[in-house]
């Protein structure tokens, strides 16, 4: 994996479009993805971290769909949200409240997006914060807020204020499972991963949650991802691991290359558990072992929104490799993770090396078609500006019939390299995404 | 229809994504798009052209694959090209040989792009031009050269240039239907059409034909369109007004934003059917009515692109206004073009306006979430940062029954607009990028 592309400036998950659940789809319990983990995630509890959920009935029925935390006093957190310039009310909500640098308590609901609201969504999101700071004894810049779903209609912000007492004393040590399942849209599973750092000699403990690409009537995508850890950082340090860890996870994904209103990634860091000495800066040796623990879990998250991307039967890994700068080795491999050509040729179990051709070409980035190379599950099958001598049909039949593919594409010019995840694009997609009023 | 974007070093359809067709598609003869013309355009003879095709048995069998067209001598030429960075060997060639700003000789071929093949590939297309020089009495650098078809494949290059000399002597004043199917690869219709300009009172034709949006397997789109007028302008007018033309056409379409390594737009001028006085500057106001032409038969040819999307089953029409720039209009308009949750949305017969917020907002161009205005067919679905009041779903689920879909969008900023058009994303794409090894 290549060092982040360093525009930090991108939001979390710019790039993807993690889209939403049809409606019908939600009420028919689509199967779970096939690329689904095995096995989910357990979660410990976290020193300083309460979390619980709640039933709003916002849009679903008979399931919650309000996920409180709450965070002990000194919690410092970081942000990154989505790029789009039509972005939703709790975005605009967090970006404010992220300068107070300290957090008390997240309030996420599902069924709603807030986004495309007007004045009433601000006014929305504001109540929201006021009810949650009511019940958390804090102030309101200190509540984050995120929310997903339909976009454009009203949120029915007194069915979530309504409940929030009541979530805020039902949370606890232990409810992540059913906090992870209150912000699922259609995602057909929750999304958690937990890791352990050792920072001093001292253990500390992550954990993070996600939801997105599922899809919802009549709307579209939004990817949220909410981290913990009872580590003691101070919130400039956090911001920039949390940055430079998006680079590599979320902004490193994409289902089909739509953008959110409302893609939002916070990490909050409650200092509770920690034993180690103070940290003061990012180049602190003693955050390495965190910086590697919390990209992995960061990445372990953003693809388990790939597994569950509509329609998908493929995870595809794309490798790219010598570009000018990581940057342009970032582009090229997004142009070629959002290629339909490329994403139903692997659908169809078809290694169209062609197509990736295409693809690397239309990025913009400099590539030498001469020198270009590329590989299928490490089997070379174009080199030098042709096709490899020894390329194998047969071969390449078999290994496209796998689950999880992987494509690495050297490109000739520098070595500038990053890697980024994506998934096929089926009949499933279309599916989800256009049939539901035909 | 907003002025030229402005940028004028951007090639022909570079946004553009006419995908070719699976062999399958190619040997079962798929049915013709339900967007197809009514009736094809008649095209008259032009002085200074002929033109025939003959076959060579590249890849179709039973079918003309080999396009040639000889112009008489002084004829001009303008050309605009793939932004690929891979891009095929001919388009390398035609970039050369418009230095020499004359041009004799055409020669197209269908079945195999000659991309991506290297050395050979090169000498593939020296000896197509040595040929057809040799058969037209010219120097090969004033033969222009187009391939599309498989990528990746040694180009039997024999099997062209054995033909030619009887393709030259079998060239004529009225073969253009028979020229424009000889380039078709899995297009479903040929692509034609004519217009007559007065320049000085003197009445001037130009005749062009296009290919493009079809599906061969195992590769990728091209786009390439002929144009011929018997009018007599110096190559860099020609040049600009080429230029000029084409970012309003073939550069405002996309199927599916992918971008072939071989778009190529010719424009052949001969001079011998002009009684006019010569034209020495773009700005000469007795071009007017010729530009006016130009231009319309370059969009009329464009949108018959789009008509063949693969798997199309509406033609969209998005115009934006109130952007910063026309540039950015143009990149506001592609983003919603190119969003595979609004294409599908319209396959669906879904006025998704959400789904427009939210790929106005993944473009990255300036916009007033607040201001931002959006019509269906005329009609207002979200005003001011909300919904319209008197959205009506019954009005917009019947006007989406169409098979022409017109989006007005304004993002509220300034004065810039552009018009691009798409087609919808339906479960015919997939099958035909996706279906064919299965």
């Amino acid at each position: 994996m290549a060092p982040p592309a360093g525009k930090s400036s991108k939001a979390a998950a710019a790039t993807k479009a993690a889209p939403e659940p049809a409606q019908k789809a939600a009420k028919t319990h689509p199967p779970v993805s096939p690329l689904a983990p095995k096995s989910p995630a357990k979660l410990a509890p976290i020193s300083g971290v309460r979390i619980g959920a709640g039933q709003a009935g916002i849009k679903y029925e008979g399931r919650d769909d309000v996920l409180m935390a709450v965070l002990a006093p000194g919690t410092t957190v970081a942000g990154v949200f989505t790029t789009s310039k039509t972005c939703s009310a709790p975005v605009d909500w967090c970006r404010a409240a992220l300068a107070q640098k300290s957090a008390r308590a997240l309030v996420v609901n599902s069924g709603n997006a807030n986004a495309f609201t007007g004045r009433n969504g601000v006014e929305a999101a504001r109540a929201t914060a006021e009810a949650a700071a009511a019940a958390a004894g804090c102030r309101p810049q200190e509540v984050f807020l995120a929310s997903t779903g339909v976009i454009g209609e009203p949120l029915p912000v007194k069915k979530i204020t309504g409940i929030l007492p009541d979530v805020y004393e039902n949370t606890g040590a232990t409810a992540w499972d059913q906090a992870a399942r209150a912000i699922m849209t259609t995602d057909t599973f929750p999304k958690m991963a937990t890791a352990t750092a050792m920072i001093d000699g001292q253990a500390v403990k992550i954990n993070g949650i996600a939801k997105g690409s599922g899809m919802i009537a009549p709307d579209m995508a939004t990817m949220l991802s909410f981290v913990f850890t009872d580590a003691a950082i101070p919130p400039d340090v956090l911001q920039q691991l949390l940055t430079q860890g998006n680079e590599i996870s979320f902004n490193a994904i994409t289902v089909d290359g739509d953008t959110s209103t409302s893609d939002t990634l916070l990490l909050f860091a409650t200092g509770k558990g920690a034993r180690h000495n103070p940290i003061t800066r990012l180049l602190d040796k003693r955050l390495d072992d965190f910086r590697v623990k919390l990209n992995g879990l960061l990445q372990d998250l953003a693809v388990q929104v790939v597994r569950d991307g509509e329609g998908a039967t493929k995870l595809i890994r794309i490798n790219v490799s010598g570009a000018e700068s990581p940057a342009a080795a970032r582009k090229i491999g997004l142009s070629i993770a959002n290629s339909p050509l490329v994403k139903t040729a692997i659908a169809g179990g078809d290694a169209n090396w062609g197509r990736v051709v295409m693809a690397v070409g239309k990025s913009g980035e400099a590539a030498n078609r001469d020198k270009l190379s590329i590989k299928f599950g490490g089997h070379r099958v174009a080199t030098q500006g042709v096709r490899d001598p020894n390329y194998s049909e047969a071969l390449m039949t078999r290994y496209m019939q796998r689950a999880e593919i992987e494509i690495d594409v050297d490109v000739g010019i520098a070595k500038g390299a990053f890697g980024v995840w994506t998934c096929d694009l089926t009949h499933g997609y279309i599916s989800i995404n256009g049939d539901y009023r035909s």
